[in-house]
């Protein structure tokens, strides 16, 4: 999630990287090949003066002191991590098994999906950036919700990851002889993540809603498609809800809402519904659907980069608008195809 | 679909290959590298006599005629298409866009999963090896279903399906440059194996179902994970449901009911749930779950190969059970971990 | 290859996208979802009018005459085909297997290694862009054959391709179930590039050179990874030709020699060597190597994307140099880690 | 590899396995998720008595006294790692940086490939199974060498391997962030396997020869593919060099020559040479090759699994010639095709 930070942070205009810190200082060519020849020095933790703002990719127990240290000298505080992210502590200390140190800092840090709270981003001082899959399903669900069409007892995620959600650190279940041609569910109950998208959807609900999350690693290195299932309690075509999702998301540059006909030209065959891979790597989101107009059931393909749009480059479109820049500065570089 | 069914065939202790065909003859290896070396010659199809059972891998719109050949040369006749699968002669003839030439093969066809219609399957001369995604479904949810603990209305699966399911024919959402490094989202409502998941789940409910299903084209090669998720109309726990499911399938050799701990032992980070990879290239179908108690939702994954126990294995089993010969004969070999 | 033209062009500061044919016309997300949203429209050939300069991904037949069209009515060219590569027309003619009819093009043609040709490159109004390995392998070996320090009869290079160097059409060496868990060999002898590489080092070495050149696909979408083999003349150790390299190569800002040192710091594992993923989708080119003292060799890695350094990205670059623009403009965003 | 000896065995019908040791004991499924109900359950090395015959899949340093242990006690030893491989004690010694503490068993031990060592193997009480890249290397130069037509100083491999030969360990190289879409170069001179290559072939040879081998990882799970180059000092076509080939490997039935004509019937475009997907998860060998005529070079391919025919199922082919069973008894499974 750094090294994301500083590759897109190293190509904005208006940024000049002061430092990066890690417990273990070197060169950055050795933890991040893609920077080789950047000149960039990984520094100790201490030797990291206050500046503008910060970024924080910190395991969460760190962040909370870490945090308040940065505001207390002045910086501005972009958290990437899950710190500040939940309202409710009873809640929070339970998902996260900790006591929280700082709690009135989260009275005052913003849920960073820019699509819905952007005024108050720019007006943050600390930025509680969403989880991956968090930002994904709320960007999906959000404009059925707001229009009150959709049971909100029976959300249902399932939430397909590229192994970069697992982090730099080696785990079994990212170990390539086990995932490079597998599919593994974990955590199929009860996600963190779950809590951040039933805050979020319940806000705008105004009433408490149920998401039913599981999440599934499967072999691509980045990117994560939201596959979110729900029961309209009016029936909508799909024409209607793509119109409803482009009126409602107008306005915000990063969230594409992927309206391809179904029945394609003749000559090539694409499918009509977002692919990973055209926004692994940016700030982008792409979101799909399709109605089952026998059924009743809506099904919404919402696709984002987990250190991307669902990460790292989220934080530095929050860090444009707290600093006024043009929201769009150094993120509109479009995905690879093929990628 | 033929390749694999003559990959297992040739090893099988009491088959012998009389003959494999193609609409373009020639030595075997040109198409199917692993079997080199076999000396099987593919044949073209007017030269393939009768003989005392028939694998076909056809067209649908071929198959209706060549099951009626075979079948009125006194063959036994199992199908690993489509042409026999539904019941409702109005749903195959809208799902397929076709007319039906020999309905009348339906009403004697068994409609091929072992589990549910072993007995019937013995007395058969025509078999309708069930559809990949929907074994996996069926798979899944009878159990839950027959014993009336899921709301029947909103049975929800979303299928994870390797490029295997695409088929040998050169297709654009199975071009490694768009697919190699995505997920594929594709007919995402109204999918064709959702009536066969409806036929056979409506009959162990012994009334209409409606399931809400979507295929998702993932980069492994081989193998399908359904994540089918239900709500439950009486709280269960996991490990009560484990027991249930375990019960059902008891006598099955073939579903195994994947009910390790979800606490594991320190040493070794493994995740409680089935693994496609353990059951690519087998007979085998790996099923776990687990339930969400807050929101009273199940999740269960059900995970086999598209051309194994979704496929051409299961068309092996058949025929071991048309022939009354030891039903596991010939399908016992593991998966490979790694795979 | 046209498409990541587009890509790079759309966010290149000096660059204003006049036009981008097909013979298939549309809106250009059905062919790269990645654009979507960036309103172009693919116009018919016949439509294309003249402008300041055109890049052409065409047909090798075809390219001979637009070429001609283009340069007629004043626009520079920088052809990304192999029309114009080879200085020698029977040996062009064999290798393509057909009749140059505009050979008199040829020879104005600079061959755009931009590291090599520079000066030439400026002047120059039609380039012939490299072939994605013969770039690697150029790049690759030139300082030890400019330095006469290896057996130029004894050049082997493998190059490792992902499948984004098949192109656009489906092809079976790129149908995912064949090639997703797979290693495909080609044209093992006297692949087309060979004659590049040839033309191209035997140039630097001032007498003919051999080069035994074999291609291989392997499962990655993006970037190719030469292993360049040589026999030394004179022995050097690793780090004398990694100083020899950086020579070399200074003040060519997309060369970058990767000399981490073999004993890593203690706590990450990396490898010495370049990788693939850090340079897919970017315009720069890495390079490593290592020597077996005790046996004479030397072998180098030379990394980069067929479609970036090795294709569109490279012809960007050629058109800063042709437009006396910043060299590295629009060039600079670094590869993904992970990727 | 000791998870793959056991995968086999128990499906190997003269074959009873009578225990599994682990550091870590405890079920098996945990392991190896494939062998899900087989009932082995891991036992602690202490609690396992001598049989018949010991296959060790083992750190070097523990092989050594561990052989000695079972060979006293009458078993047969067939030993998956690398402790008995190198018959010249100072090359062994440096290479693996420890004394060796029972000398005495190499001279007693036989080098495990099969093919060159049929009757030794059969008569022996320990086999020094061969690593993987050695007996693809050695199987893919020996005819060459036993016929004198190469030139035996510049004997070159890049060897492609598949994550299954990092091993279970988890390594910053088969992270699947990292290796997913990436290919990683290591130990680029003198890798430990290098001297297994010159050890055999060098006594084919009847002189010293000089492999320069290199070893990549690459995103496909099993299996491996040599690039195996040298230079011809006596010019043979490519169908002189097959019939060659086919005529040396007569009688062993696990390497097979892969000689399809260069130009494929019209209708499947396949390409002439082995696929590692071909053969993982067997024991068969795939060799192909060409010749460059007008540089007077030959590639060939020699593609076999890691953990197959380079690993624990040529442990048990070796195991079958030992106890006078039909050395193809176990091992005839094809590899799956997709796969």
């Amino acid at each position: 999630m750094g090294g994301e930070a500083l590759r897109v942070l190293v190509d904005h205009p208006s940024v000049e990287v002061s430092w990066a810190t890690s417990r273990q200082p070197g060169p950055i060519e050795e933890r991040h090949p893609n920077l080789y020849g950047t000149s960039i020095e990984l520094i100790h933790p201490d030797d990291a003066a206050p500046c503008d703002v910060v970024f924080m990719a910190l395991p969460t127990e760190t962040s909370m002191e870490v945090a308040n240290r940065y505001l207390s000298a002045g910086s501005k505080v972009i958290d990437l991590g899950s710190a500040f992210r939940l309202r409710d502590r009873a809640v929070w200390e339970k998902v996260y098994g900790m006591t929280h140190t700082h709690w009135s800092l989260v009275e005052e840090a913003v849920y960073g999906v820019s699509e819905l709270h952007k005024d108050e981003i720019a007006q943050a001082d600390l930025v509680a950036n969403p989880g991956c899959f968090s930002s994904a399903a709320i960007l999906g669900f959000a404009p059925l919700i707001a229009k009150n069409l959709i049971d909100t007892d029976k959300l249902s995620v399932d939430g397909l990851s590229g192994t970069a959600g697992v982090g730099a650190e080696l785990a079994r279940a990212a170990h390539h002889p086990e995932i490079g041609n597998n599919l593994v569910a974990y955590n199929a109950t009860g996600h963190r993540h779950t809590y951040e998208m039933e805050q979020e959807l319940g806000s705008l609900a105004g009433s408490e809603v149920r998401v039913h999350f599981t999440p599934i690693y499967v072999p691509i290195t980045r990117g994560i498609l939201n596959v979110c299932r729900g029961f309209l309690t009016e029936l909508r075509s799909r024409i209607e809800l793509l119109d409803l999702y482009r009126e409602y998301y107008e306005g915000h540059p990063f969230v594409q809402v992927y309206d391809l006909p179904k029945e394609p030209s003749a000559s090539w065959q694409y499918k009509p519904y977002p692919w990973v891979s055209a926004i692994a790597g940016t700030n982008y989101c792409h979101i799909g659907l399709d109605v089952d107009e026998d059924r009743g059931s809506v099904v919404v393909f919402s696709a984002l980069d987990s250190v991307g749009k669902g990460g790292a480059q989220v934080g530095i479109e929050n860090m444009n608008l707290m600093f006024e820049l043009d929201r769009k500065l150094g993120l509109t570089r479009r995905g690879m195809h093929p990628n």
